[in-house]
């Protein structure tokens, strides 16, 4: 297919968002070519991530529409603009919703993911060769999300963008790791980095919360404490390492005291993926003196505030943050690719449900009753 | 002299603050032997510490007088008590304000030098052993002071607070490593570890500023911004490697906003030398996101909180705190001995006063009025 489209403009199904919090439109758009140092994508399979939904429903953000979602996704390059080297068509790929140019100071330091040129921007609705979008309908420009907008059938990505991974690797199950899925693994295998043995609390059993707890599992934690005000949680959570439950609401006292007091102290890493501040405060708080460290994860609110006790911090506790999970896309996806693929990291657990694209607003659905963890969404079908 | 005193109490001179905040006295004392565990010293030189100053003021917490003070200093063992195997008369020592049991979770943690058994207790004034002071006069007990009290030809510590250190090594010199110094040293050495051309911002410039200013430079720092509300102090740093000063009054914007101006987005690394919880969060707020770590050192006041917005974590900005510049005293305080021995470290330059021990008032003098950074006291002088 490559050679016959390459060049061309596309014209493919794609899942528009026209309003904020209005169901997807499954609709023909018109999907150009890519330009310098740009990719243009099939895309095989697409999932579901949180962040989708918060700036479909644009409760707390300037809205921009029309507009296709979708970052969580794994395909195939159909064409490459001027200047990409790395890539080829055929070569199969996670799309990324943060990047690597592999220049900036960050890229160049081995400590950040944070590119300059490609970090995650959630305002920006176009490409930045031009500052257009590829997609149209009847001439009219569909905004582009976070760079990926893989809710479309066929999607231009910017070169740093794209993880060339392993070919043989399935689809349909590793495009997770596009984003939720590697962010609460790498915060835990990254960042908080717990020993074999070692004690773990986890905020918040979402897929990102899982997702940390997978991470501790594979780390040999001995002792993974999942934190969550929805016990319901704590059954599936038990698939993820998770060996122990607390539910802040059980108890009246702060979690921190609670955790303290099962731990002799206080966890050795705690992991918060809630986005809430009392979470990422109480994480912070319920690690141990000496040797502790706390890696936060949710995103908060743009009012909130971060507060402790400065004695917390002088008795040897660290607070880190952590931003897809410190991998590196480009660099890092591959080889995390190849955890699933050697089996050390079980990704089947994390996907709980599965529709066909002309289903995709059955995806929200279930995420918006708190009902799947990744719902897969087959393109094409 | 020691096989004559040894099992002996020994008269000798000691500086006794009888009251808060009035001139030290310099009485005859009586030392008791070292029970259990304990080592008796005879100390050749102790400095002045701004903790012996806080607390001889007792202006923020419970009085605990008649007491001697003093915790920075240099000596002899003179004898020990049943069950000291690793010290004997005659070594060349550095007593400790905080300890090393070697055997609590703290100690056996390569990340932690908060000793359970010995870590700094301030509210007490006795020895573990019994209970009970080892000084007395006339039968009066008289307080210990962090389990140190080196203001007083012979004292009594807990063997787990004593550093046995290469006897070649001038004690008048490497005295002041027990606390100050190597606080400072430690906290840019042992925690925020810059590389060699990296930018280090250290706030205050006391002794303790200086010493983490002297860590960024051996580490070998290619900018070294120092930060202090007394622009008399800017000269002296110099010498400490200090190469640019911001004084925060000279502004009218956040002084981290001015180091973020000064250093294309942040420093590397910064340590906080002050106590003053805004500067607290300014040493965190000044640095890079993506890899920059800051390191408190300052002890805050009891009510402080320290707040951030949680997106200055999450964009990995690392935040840690340091007790003892994360030294286990037994175990590193030789080998930043052996630092100044090979003349990486330099120590002559903390050292700007001496005074006879009968003279010890002026020692006080010349710090509350800002004078000094370290004044050497003789003792027996």
């Amino acid at each position: 297919m490559s050679y016959t489209t390459a060049g061309q403009v596309i014209r493919c199904k794609a899942a528009v968002a026209w309003e904020a919090g209005k169901p997807l439109v499954i609709e023909e758009v018109e999907v150009a070519p890519p330009q310098a140092m740009e990719v243009r994508l099939k895309i095989l399979f697409t999932s579901l991530c949180h962040t989708d939904v918060y700036f479909w429903e644009a409760k707390g953000q300037t809205p921009l529409f029309p507009r296709i979602f979708g970052h969580e996704a794994g395909g195939i390059v159909e064409s490459v603009g001027e200047g990409v080297t790395e890539l080829k068509p055929g070569d199969h790929v996670l799309p990324v919703f943060t990047g690597e140019c592999k220049e900036c100071r960050h890229c160049q330091s081995e400590e950040s993911n944070m590119c300059d040129l490609l970090r995650i921007n959630t305002d920006r609705g176009v490409m930045l060769n031009d500052g257009k979008s590829r997609f149209s309908i009847n001439g009219q420009p569909i905004y582009h999300f976070v760079g990926t907008s893989t809710f479309s059938e066929y999607t231009v990505v910017h070169v740093g963008c794209v993880a060339k991974i392993n070919p043989a690797a399935p689809l349909d199950k590793i495009c997770v790791l596009s984003c939720g899925i590697s962010t609460g693994l790498g915060a835990t295998l990254n960042v908080a980095k717990p020993t074999k043995g070692s004690s773990v609390a986890i905020f918040g059993l979402g897929a990102v919360g899982l997702a940390a707890a997978e991470g501790a599992r594979i780390a040999g934690a001995s002792r993974i404490i999942g934190v969550d005000l929805n016990s319901n949680r704590f059954a599936e959570a038990k698939k993820f390492g998770v060996t122990e439950f607390v539910n802040p609401k059980d108890y009246d006292k702060p979690v921190q005291e609670v955790i303290a007091e099962m731990t002799d102290g206080g966890v050795d890493r705690s992991v918060e993926c809630t986005g809430s501040i009392n979470a990422m405060i109480s994480a912070y708080e319920c690690v141990h003196d000496g040797w502790g460290v706390a890696v936060l994860v949710g995103v908060p609110n743009k009012d909130d505030a971060f507060k402790t006790h400065p004695m917390n911090v002088l008795n040897e506790r660290t607070l880190k943050g952590t931003f897809f999970g410190n991998y590196k896309p480009r660099s890092d996806l591959p080889k995390v690719v190849e955890k699933y693929m050697n089996k050390e990291l079980e990704l089947e657990k994390f996907i709980t449900h599965e529709v066909p694209f002309s289903e995709i607003n059955k995806a929200f659905e279930y995420m918006l009753k708190g009902a799947s963890l990744r719902c897969i969404i087959r393109m094409g079908a």
